[in-house]
């Protein structure tokens, strides 16, 4: 070990939750093997929580309730794991501007502010890790801004939020509806008391800002992620999607598109999708993430396991934080990052996706010309049509080809406003090679 | 670009097959988005190949025969993709002894010699990379060495080489003898002339020395690594695993293993392997790879993608070379490599597996316990037993719980020994959950 040194690398943790106790646990119970592995002893220096006395189980000596104060005395790392904006932007924009490197979960932050920090670390020259924030315990982050550093990424497309995914599951399997399913999850504690951080797609959409701007070195923010979220999803749905042997997953989808003319632009969107039951992600259950990469030499990517849970969350943490401080024990820093594609951001409206649509119409010839006529008129074409009656009325069931989403929407309008359409019982977007 | 530099980072590329044809392709065409990404230009100082005449596509300027004087001349980064021990153990020590940092695909080399060169490497403050040496395009080297740097990995399993996998997916498929189908897969070129490092399994023992070795921190050699290849599956043990719902994998495992004691241990082997349809290894069909590695705090994760070919084993080149490059622009370097924890390397014989047997037996009353009687005599307990009667005779098929190999073997000598048992129809190691 020839980088060995004897002053050991100190280390504030803020927040003592799931993850923060995981953490503070693996760290106080595994310094031998952190330090082999780092070159030197690293050394938990502080932990600040809300109330220290609310937590016997931790040494006492290191419990301070004042987190700005423990960012300011003499430690190397910030690993903060409380999360949310404000405070925390204040403490690690602080450390950064210090010199001290930062390890983070907080993807709320990050898709917000994640400019104003990468910059304050590429300034001072101190790490920005934050493996943890983008499914759980899943090597993604790294993966993305060093493997694949000389390859030109397509696609990253993935189930990265759990509790959205339990539910969906659970439907799928039970055919109960969306009310039902949240409450057995609630219960189950698979969602939150307020669940809406998940169903509403906040928590995907967040993460679906990060992932964007690593894999198009590009900076996009959570708000040029356009967002749909579970709550609108019924057991009719689920079912219009079992008799098309495909099932419906809540996907972060992020897209490098290539107009004709040549112009580039970055696409992110989180929403439900049909896609089909042989596809890798349609196999993905309960509360597991997976995330598929494309990128133009090395081809399809899978990257799959837990996406949340205390321990799995901790493992990120960890691996970010043995990164820093081994930069710190060698005197360098990692690979910073770069937004120098600065690709524009493309609205939804624009974005190229493809519809599956499910109307109740009514039982007479030249229906199913009425209705192609709406697509045409729209200049959307039609992929695949299949009608079935039943009793008086018939079910006319449509995949289109790739349009862009607004003439989509458009067309959906019109048709739900014809004489002959009864109910338009299902829309939802498709994505997967089998159509 | 705080970082951006004048000077270029100089590469020498050594080779210029499938892969290195591609590397350097991309780098003289990508050569601006290469120089944003490590904050200099990259320039591409030369190349050695064996022949320089026969490569008109490249600079001829470039073109070299000497890779041992390129290798000295005023280079950065050493890009070696040429393979094989000798002459290039020799010039990757010289450059790396040289402060050069090198990226390599070899995995026979770094198999065989690869606590050598990272020795140099530390001593000379260079980088050694080689994520291309396992599983292609795969990023799984870095997230080992990387992300799970802070958490304990307990076993590494996966289907590192492509042309076995070909081959057991087709004859799964097909029902067809091994011999036929190795046929028909050099035909279609996915098996070389001389298959014997495929099938007989050292590619996959390389790979699986690589990965144990980055997991447990531990140096294994090609030669620590127990080896089965697929040489003797034949069409009878594909049958055999079709009937259990299972399929015949090639699989390369790397496990820590701990006694009752304490005491700890590493196992790393090769060997066609049984596992449920339902795995989702058993769902990695033709020259794909894929790789599941368990953690203490991770959890399960899983890595899957293109495990050979030019273009995605030069996004593994890339990446590396785009480290090693913003390593030298940074004046830093990445995380060295450890073996702190020096396992002792478990044999095969002591390492617990589970094994599937199937017999034809004598059709007569007391056959099933004289051969209970033989795994009992050995220590083997018994998870499952089905019988099956045929005509004249009775198949029984048998599987076991975890007992050491070597006990195993013996159950299986003696067995095939007895006058009941007519034949011995197949004996496989069997992976998964349900058994």
């Amino acid at each position: 070990m020839s980088e060995r040194r004897e002053s050991p690398v100190r280390v504030a943790l803020l927040g003592c939750g799931t993850v923060g106790s995981e953490v503070a646990r693996l760290l106080l119970n595994g310094a031998d093997e952190l330090a082999a592995r780092v070159g030197a002893p690293v050394e938990l220096a502080g932990i600040a929580v809300r109330r220290p006395d609310k937590h016997p189980e931790l040494p006492q000596q290191l419990l301070t309730a004042d987190a700005g104060e423990l960012v300011e005395s003499d430690v190397d790392i910030v690993v903060e794991l409380i999360g949310g904006i404000e405070p925390v932007r204040g403490w690690l924009l602080t450390a950064l501007r210090q010199g001290k490197s930062v390890v983070t979960g907080n993807k709320a932050l990050l898709a917000e502010h994640g400019g104003e920090l990468s910059e304050a670390a590429n300034d001072s020259g101190a790490d920005l890790y934050y493996e943890a924030s983008v499914a759980g315990a899943i090597p993604l982050l790294r993966p993305l801004r060093e493997s694949l550093a000389g390859d030109r990424i397509t696609r990253v497309m993935g189930i990265v939020n759990g509790t959205t995914n339990f539910i969906l599951s659970a439907m799928d399997s039970t055919g109960a509806s969306y009310a039902e399913t949240l409450e057995e999850a609630t219960r189950l504690g698979y969602a939150e008391a307020d669940p809406s951080a998940d169903v509403e797609g906040y928590d995907a959409a967040s993460k679906a800002a990060i992932l964007a701007s690593l894999a198009f070195h590009t900076r996009v923010t959570a708000s040029d992620v356009y967002r749909e979220g579970i709550v609108g999803i019924t057991a009719s749905d689920i079912a219009a999607a079992k008799r098309l042997n495909r099932t419906v997953k809540l996907l972060a989808i992020c897209e490098r598109v290539t107009d004709e003319d040549g112009t580039e632009s970055v696409s992110a969107r989180v929403h439900p999708v049909m896609i089909p039951r042989t596809h890798q992600l349609a196999g993905v259950g309960g509360a597991f993430n997976a995330v598929y990469v494309e990128a133009e030499a090395a081809g399809e990517l899978m990257f799959y396991g837990q996406g949340a849970g205390g321990a799995p969350t901790a493992s990120a943490v960890l691996g970010d934080l043995v990164a820093a401080a081994r930069n710190r024990v060698a005197g360098g820093r990692g690979p910073r990052e770069s937004a120098h594609a600065a690709l524009p951001v493309r609205p939804m409206g624009q974005t190229p996706t493809r519809y599956h649509i499910s109307l109740d119409v009514a039982d007479r010839p030249g229906v199913l010309a009425q209705v192609a006529q709406v697509f045409a008129a729209h200049g959307v074409s039609i992929a695949a049509v299949r009608q079935r009656d039943e009793r008086s009325t018939a079910r006319l069931v449509v995949v289109t080809h790739l349009a862009p989403d607004a003439a989509l929407e458009a067309t959906v309008n019109e048709i739900s406003k014809l004489d002959v359409v009864r109910e338009v019982l299902s829309v939802m977007r498709v994505e997967g090679e089998d159509s």
